[in-house]
């Protein structure tokens, strides 16, 4: 690290930690030369990072400023109006083109949603896998319990003590990533045919695993700060025959919201008056911006109607393929259902991360991707506000690393990609996130990178290529 | 390790290596001591260490030769009759129980078939993935590719030449162990309601998986040295809709039997005639006891209608859940269901055993352990026909570590299980076997451990409960 990096890495640290705050002047160059013992040049240098980072604006005349973190993008997306009713979930081939599409080094991935992993603060956890590996002896080569690690469930239950949750370790079954957990309690809740409510956009991960259990989803209006549609579910299920409710309420993956509380009571009221189960998928919950991090359903169930599910694919890593499902009243069906599935989830790496959460490595990274990834997001809006067309519609995410981005005119984002592809750019087209085709002039890109030159010139690559696009329908 | 226990060691090694050949006189003890430079005495116990571990067995008079392994024992089981029928499976109790059992030390796990995981020869792989945690970085955090790793299905391809097969690499799919290999072939080839025809006694795993699924199983008549009766196997197919056939014909866990290559051909001939698929789960298969291993059926299918089925959980380790599936043309079917259920397989182990393979230690590892479970087999049949009643019928396995025992009496294994558990050892109880309540008077007993003192106590335990249940009875 160069000097004038450790200089502005300490600054951002006081930032992270809140000792300045949003909109607040920062020391003048010859104060913060004097403090670090540096020359004017490096603290100059400095801030230009931090500028660049987004950390700080410059204000002429006057100094240097905390970035004011709250400015809302200026236009944001409507409430959804998907079709209202059950359909079978097509898609698949997008699906499979956005997962196979080629990942090599050139190519700026804006497209999955894949964490930070070259942070620094995921290496005690790779020294304790490595250490397990060497030291660990037979037991590390068995199968672990059916229900998954007593040390890692315990773990778990006490990090969601944050999100309101009383669960009791053997109240956890541990999965391969929050992808079985979902589909093992969606199979647990419903028969071939059945009806699943969905918020929409919808992760594509849920809508597929609809799909191939041979269910229909039905996707609710959603309104990309408050979330589903509270008055639209009511009505749809009078309508029709739902038996399950899929949802991601809180850092919503695609639209980035967090349901307000009042919402996510009500909506669990409106389960308990019609007797189905809620699937929470709540994976990017632990990575909302502010702290602590907002409550669950799961935290207000008292009937186990909730069956909640996560992972540590995006708070630490998804190549470890350890997730997690607390299914209430459901656990027998759930375990059944792991049981066929997978048989039982990889044993070192939930011992590694146990260890990792217990020696107070969990919560430094996490604390770490919190401020990283709520940085990046306003950087990136800056971004999108800046080169997409005049009228482009934002997200707002309140956690998470995951944008979504509308655009005014009705151009085709699977093209979009295509087009992208060639600039190495890669994006998630927005019919992605749709049972019934919706979305095709959506897109979602990820934030996860720490803002530089190279990303910011892929969303002017984006940009051009919606501007050609724009073109050639005029 | 000790004196006498170096030299019987250096045997133990020219035995496996075919250097002394079954039936064949060893060296006398005076010539032992003057080859390895040791006392009598140090000689003498060698050579009953030996005897113990059933390696050797002494001749009054005449000294101590090879135990001649080819004895099968006296009696085998019969064609087993399950009940022709389709019928949802049951059993999920009793499987559940077995699963969460008592695993603690003290206790003699003759139940679960977990192979031996303390073995020297698995070292390298440990220090393989302790090397890759440490200096990994970030790609090996990330998701891996949907199909798997490269290199891992590339070792996989190889290996599989042995048995016959030519497989590209893009030809598999790597999964969290055997088990999604086996779920996901059997919901990509049928849907709710469907009958799949099994051998009968069949693995718990896969009649667990057609209950979970919503399909139907038909038990087929199997024989314990030929496996499923291709004949009423046939009248069958003419009688009910079957759709899909699932079978271990190689190293059969829980029978042990390799089914002729006449057999196999046969049973694809068949399939093929009626147009439908095969589920070969071939676990065990790289565990037979000759070498070259036997033919998959997979290797004479020109059609694609074997959808091969195996994992590294029963030749290297169960915890790492690194299983794949070759699917022949339900490839798509097959990866959407991947995707779905556990949306890819764990990056690291998937790169560690790929490193194994390539440095030659899976062929020692596999090697050395064919031969363990190889006279394991015959020290555990000798101690069954030794202390279980007279009529007792045992099977004589080929490959794996598995040996299947049907007591003359009409006593229930399951209550047998409850007494053993309470002197120290478990067992699987034969009604987990089948879908319809049969085998109420048969158990499944691993030999993973090398034949110790301990071990035989546990057949002896296990024995005594018999007598006890035997003479309540009278």
């Amino acid at each position: 690290m160069k000097l004038y990096e450790k200089v502005a890495h300490a600054i951002e640290e006081r930032i992270e930690q809140s000792f300045y705050q949003a909109g607040e002047k920062l020391p003048s160059i010859r104060a913060l030369s004097l403090t670090h013992e540096v020359s004017i040049s490096t603290a100059q240098e400095a801030y230009r990072l931090l500028e660049d980072q987004g950390w700080v604006e410059s204000r002429p005349k006057s100094g240097f400023y905390v970035v004011n973190r709250q400015k809302a993008p200026q236009q944001l997306p409507d409430l959804s109006r998907p079709t209202q009713t059950p359909i079978e979930v097509s898609q698949w081939e997008e699906v499979l083109n956005l997962l196979c599409a080629s990942t090599t080094a050139d190519i700026v991935q804006l497209s999955r949603a894949i964490p930070d992993l070259e942070a620094p603060t995921l290496k005690p956890l790779m020294r304790i896998m490595s250490d397990l590996n060497k030291h660990g002896g037979g037991s590390i080569l068995s199968y672990e319990d059916l229900r998954g690690a007593d040390c890692l469930r315990l773990q778990i239950a006490r990090l969601m003590v944050d999100s309101g949750c009383r669960l009791h370790p053997d109240d956890i079954i541990t999965t391969a990533g929050c992808q079985e957990a979902l589909s093992a309690s969606l199979r647990a809740v419903t028969q071939q045919d059945d009806v699943v409510a969905v918020d929409s956009p919808s992760f594509y991960g849920s809508l597929q695993a609809i799909k191939a259990l041979g269910l229909k989803a039905l996707e609710i209006p959603t309104h990309p700060e408050t979330g589903i549609s509270i008055e639209a579910l009511e009505l749809a299920m009078e309508q029709w025959p739902v038996k399950a409710i899929l949802i991601t309420p809180t850092c919503n993956n695609p639209l980035g919201y967090t349901m307000p509380v009042e919402h996510k009571q009500r909506l669990l009221e409106l389960t308990s008056r019609y007797d189905i189960p809620i699937i929470e998928d709540d994976i990017y919950g632990d990575l909302s911006y502010t702290s602590p991090r907002p409550p669950s359903i799961k935290s207000f169930d008292t009937e186990g109607r909730v069956l909640l599910c996560s992972s540590f694919s995006k708070s630490l890593a998804p190549g470890l393929r350890i997730g997690w499902v607390a299914p209430g009243r459901y656990v027998n069906q759930v375990m059944h259902m792991k049981y066929v599935v997978t048989a039982s989830t990889p044993t070192l790496p939930q011992h590694g991360i146990a260890e990792f959460i217990a020696q107070g490595g969990y919560e430094r990274h996490i604390r770490k991707m919190r401020a990283k990834y709520h940085q990046s997001r306003d950087v990136m809006i800056g971004w999108v506000e800046k080169y997409f067309p005049k009228g482009t519609k934002i997200s707002y995410p309140q956690g998470g690393f995951l944008l979504w981005v509308e655009l005014p005119t009705d151009i085709d984002t699977v093209e979009l990609n295509q087009r992208t592809m060639k600039r190495g750019v890669s994006i998630a087209p927005g019919v992605l996130f749709s049972a019934s085709g919706k979305y095709r002039n959506c897109m979602r890109l990820n934030f996860t990178d720490k803002p530089s030159e190279k990303n910011e010139n892929a969303i002017k690559q984006v940009a051009t290529c919606i501007q050609e696009m724009v073109s050639e329908l005029t």
